[in-house]
């Protein structure tokens, strides 16, 4: 299972019910937070999603629709007892405004948190299973994406075939990397009977707050699913320009252009109750696109 | 109308649909937030609270499910266009956190902001219309508690008479004092025909997070309603001890001892899914109580 769940979907002010930003992103067995709106451990209690699983939060920026909500859930996990560690990726005076509000509170989180300042483009997190990429915006104050890929063996073995020709599980690795297997008599099982192809590896770009620029489109080139914020309806282009955000069109086009599979678009403006125009607006320009609703889970294929 | 609006009644951790701690005491055209836990601007918009009508934040202590939520707040003031003053009152390191938010977001507030750092018990506002004041609760760390009084002229204007005397309306000032009015002609009309007597001023008395201090009584004496926290039942007062936390019991002992005409209880352990237990027990002690439920407006008379 590789997908993304968003809590949030709105800008700065919360309206319409709307929350601000928080996805959290399932691969397998790990979860991944992408920021986290003020509200979002609440948000969690209502979808669901079991922060014990989460090992790594990525805060594209310090715009407080992005980040106010992270001190609360941190706090929480440690009145929850946690114990694992957690990474926590973001701008420099993210540590500094977290350490700052637990001395204040005299608290100790009784889990280790590892902090990690983003300052230059490229892999942050790189495992047998997943890599996660950050890349730049364009944005009012530093602002960062993410790109997280997930990572495959090329083959799938085939559970009847390994059965019947009896091998043993501690193979079945060098199976799935396309290995043949050769057995007490020497005799030679060839891959292509015990294995099938599996299917390509997947990835999702998480395009956070910026402005229209082409050159994104080469950072997120290819993903399977990509998520960029339309904040602005395509008639508001000059606002959207002064406020360093994108709008419906601008968004399809740099989906279109890095050839993605699948775009997905929010960070909607508070001034918009409405959002059936954002899709439509969107689709004249890159056909597969969804508009991420809150509590709804996007599967990345 | 003098009356205080619940928005969240829950301890630390949001449990049950239950939200940190947050109060919106209204008082005739004045609005008053009493501490603002995450997700208090999104508890107001479903409760339908006017910001623009609060000119002045209590924050009782720094622990996170009791302030958190001022940043977002405040920020979506700014975003809304707000140009009124707002008086915030709290311990002193709650300044330098907002600032350092704001700094890193590049963010200046389009409204003046007056921090009041509270470090001595006593008045923190005094108007003709109403008094605000701080006492000591005792806590892990430093925390306040807020009395807000109404005032009241002594007498008040019966319309029909004042206009069968046809007194102008810049006596009216004069009458509700209890003075008498005296015509162009000379005669002397007294005041007992052309007022009644007013109801007396009434007061409300906050009582964040505490460990059980019989001092608290003499604090809050006579006050009209009182809120005190009730985080644990009887049978965990060693635990509410432990944790500088109060029960049910101990909250009723201090309304009883404290002569209140009535008790609001709240700031739920999230171990609780049902509250019924917190107000029998509590009736045993002080039988005028009642449990703070979020939405709910309670009139103080």
């Amino acid at each position: 299972m590789f997908g993304v769940t968003i809590l949030g979907n709105n800008s700065a002010i919360p309206a319409f019910n709307r929350h601000p930003t928080a996805q959290v992103v399932t691969l397998n067995d790990q979860l991944f937070l992408l920021d986290c709106g003020e509200g979002t451990q609440m948000q969690m209690s209502r979808y669901k999603i079991r922060r014990s699983k989460i090992h790594h939060i990525f805060i594209s920026h310090l715009h407080g629709d992005h980040y106010f909500g992270l001190i609360g859930l941190l706090t929480s996990m440690g009145l929850m007892g946690r114990e694992q560690e957690l990474s926590i990726y973001g701008p420099p005076e993210l540590a500094d405004i977290i350490n700052l509000q637990l001395k204040v509170a005299d608290t100790i989180l009784p889990f280790p948190v590892a902090f990690h300042t983003l300052d230059k483009e490229g892999v942050l997190v790189d495992t047998a299973k997943f890599r996660v990429d950050c890349f730049k915006t364009i944005h009012r104050i530093d602002c960062w994406g993410f790109i997280i890929r997930e990572k495959k063996n090329p083959r799938k073995i085939i559970k009847e075939k390994v059965l019947e020709y009896d091998i043993p599980a501690v193979y079945y690795e060098q199976l799935k990397k396309g290995n043949d297997y050769e057995n007490k008599q020497g005799e030679i099982i060839p891959n292509e009977i015990l294995t099938t192809a599996n299917k390509p590896a997947c990835s999702y770009a998480y395009c956070s707050d910026t402005l229209y620029h082409e050159g994104i489109s080469e950072k997120i080139k290819n993903v399977s699913l990509l998520y960029h914020e339309t904040t602005y309806l395509k008639d508001l282009e000059e606002k959207a320009k002064a406020r360093f955000h994108s709008t419906t069109i601008q968004a399809g086009a740099i989906a279109a252009k890095g050839q993605v599979e699948s775009l997905l678009i929010g960070h909607f403006s508070s001034k918009y109750e409405e959002l059936d125009s954002f899709l439509t607006e969107t689709q004249t320009v890159f056909s597969n696109t969804a508009i991420a609703t809150e509590g709804v889970t996007y599967r990345i294929l």
